[in-house]
């Protein structure tokens, strides 16, 4: 039982879309991800998904609007839903999802990541 | 879905170990929750607990030792440990644990919330 300190985790890679677990907590991963650009568009038939604004900002886009979040502020994403995450400059985000979450849920792509470093 | 501002949550209430429920991702409650002085100790059998800072600082106790614990930072309880919230100041904290879990655990006292209330 260690504290985990999020800046430091985000120090610890570069990469964009490419999720790392940090934490795990009663079947769920918590993950440290950097966004930016725009993701490919997906749903996840059996996991909501909660996204957590630690430095910066993005809008996560759905079929009918977009939701601005900013530094502070989290969304829960419900199971089935349409999503997808634009970021114009580098946003630092954690998630917390179920362990069996694939980034890219229904939508394989180059920018699945089937298998997240633990860091 | 809507984008969830964690110090407007925060500001909406003044009260301490007493939580709110802020979202549901999947079967979990995201809750907030300000700690001021000492908790009572206990375990949660079933649960394990995720605590986020979100301001200020507080250390978790444990019977062997103690985690010091900063804004930005998180540490996970696992199921079956005991341990008890400590805060000189107040410090405002984000939670992640199952919609089942009671904030004394085992040890039901003044201090337990069977009911947190959904803000």
């Amino acid at each position: 039982m260690e504290n985990v300190n999020l800046a430091e985790k985000f120090s610890g890679f570069t990469s964009h879309w490419d999720p790392k677990i940090v934490g795990e907590v009663n079947g769920h991963d918590v993950k440290v991800v950097k966004f930016r650009g725009s993701f490919v568009w997906h749903r996840h038939e059996q996991e909501d998904e909660l996204f957590l604004v630690h430095k910066g900002c993005f809008t996560m886009e759905f079929r009918d609007r977009h939701v601005a979040l900013e530094e502070g502020e989290f969304i829960i994403v419900p199971r089935g839903t349409e999503h997808r995450p634009v970021a114009e400059e580098e946003v630092h985000v954690l998630l917390f999802e179920p362990a069996t979450t694939v980034n890219t849920g229904d939508a394989e792509s180059d920018q699945t990541v089937n298998e997240p470093e633990r860091i």
